[in-house]
């Protein structure tokens, strides 16, 4: 299949990009950074593109031929979900990006959204919730995939919107909670200050989302939404142990050090069923 | 008080207008056109300037000085809630304007909503569901309001959202029900082609709306949504027969003749108690 991929030196993308590799697939990547693109293992397998979605010309949409799917995981801003140019600036950039390559011909795109969509939601979060954003990241992206479904009504493409949980892996947000942990073991330290740790996530390697996200890619019939998860809660607490556990570290947990952030519910997961049924139907 | 209008020569804004000058407030109204600002009969009771608020600098912004309550009434394109243009660029342009008002300090501001924010719903229609919109108008509407939800968080203001039901009376669209309907009982005609009639709406005349909105403006401490509606479903049928009674005409109706709107649901209303509680307590 012939894909552009948007956000792939990114901390999903250059994951994601190297799955479809693996699986075989012509990969385009359109990067802000030729430098930073040259800096990833799969460089040589794919097409690559310079330039800036979020400028009208800032590359020849020539090069942009007509991919089969789009796959967009760029998004700017995220150490600061609560920065209002989620909505007030990079959700119509996203949209007017899309909006252009579905008129060029694409036929196929697939947008990563996120778990915060739920808003201030406890317990299980299913796909047929309404959404309710209460961050500017979450309303961002809530308005760009409901412009899209509206898009589709006069140009017609089949839509898949892919909702983020939590990840880890290599590439992470240095300020991520394992980030921090890692740093701490490195620098030799004896105790790690964190929050009280009980609250429940739904956490995933990077590599299962990356793998997840490929599937979605190839699901011929599939449009919606799909949340990206474990299905599983885990508590921040025990996250980190097993880390510690898995590098072999002694690191002492400052457990209640730091507050528990209030922009998200305290606990929240994913319901997998619709992305384990997609699995198994391939 | 001291408000700045927009939307003031559009159908709700001429009668709101009216009713502020009767409620001796102080009265800044921004127009597009300073023709058609000359053709209300208040026009020399309020202080006008021209511009239009999607333009970046068409009218000199010392002049708008610091009202203590914005009514942004305005929108454009309402010929068509199809128009992918109510999001893609009618939403920004509003939020950019009411962003700027109150970055000049106004620390109340009244919106104009609408009932399709409810999306495809039957029933009676309260402020607590969650709005669902299925039309790009009702998208644009949606997201301004969710956009001012988190710049207060940032920029505190008095938020009121006013979601405006069905409406009738001097200055409405011309393709209205009743706008067709009196244009056919002017030419003389003997028959009124229009839908089956079944449908329920609610209807309230264009004047209760207008004190409705001034009321609400004067509500010192309310924030939030508020549905402006009677409260009573009518089935269209019913509103056409009785504006014949009314203007004490003869024309036959001829049911059934085009098909009924998909875009809205077959029988939606609002619940009205928030409103009638605010009208009590002034």
């Amino acid at each position: 299949m012939n894909l552009l991929v948007t956000g792939a030196t990114g901390f999903v993308g250059q994951h994601f990009v190297a799955e479809l590799i693996r699986r075989r697939h012509r990969v385009t990547v359109l990067v802000r950074s030729e430098d930073r693109a040259q800096e990833m293992n799969w460089r040589g397998d794919v097409r690559i593109i310079c330039g800036d979605l979020s400028l009208e010309d800032s590359f020849d949409w020539g090069l942009i031929r007509s991919p089969h799917t789009l796959v967009h995981l760029a998004w700017p801003g995220l150490s600061d979900f609560r920065d209002l140019a989620h909505f007030e600036v990079h959700a119509g950039s996203a949209y007017r990006f899309i909006r252009r390559v579905v008129d060029h011909g694409c036929k196929r795109v697939l947008v990563a959204g996120t778990c915060l969509e739920y808003g201030m939601r406890e317990g299980s979060m299913n796909e047929s919730m309404p959404a309710s954003p209460e961050l500017p990241y979450a309303l961002g992206k809530d308005f760009l995939r409901r412009s899209l479904e509206l898009l589709r009504k006069t140009t017609p493409f089949d839509f898949l919107w892919a909702r983020l949980f939590y990840m880890y892996g290599n590439g992470q947000n240095p300020r991520s909670v394992l980030s921090q942990l890692d740093a701490a073991i490195n620098r030799g330290e004896s105790v790690f200050n964190m929050s009280g740790g009980e609250q429940l996530r739904d956490y995933l390697p990077v590599e299962d989302v990356a793998r997840y996200l490929a599937v979605l890619t190839e699901t011929p019939a599939h449009v919606g939404i799909v949340n990206i998860c474990s299905g599983n809660p885990v508590s921040v607490r025990r996250l980190v142990e097993q880390h510690i556990e898995e590098r072999q570290a002694t690191i002492r947990l400052n457990l209640g050090h730091y507050p528990y952030p209030d922009y998200e519910p305290f606990a929240f997961w994913g319901d997998n069923r619709i992305l384990k049924s997609l699995e198994k139907s391939l």
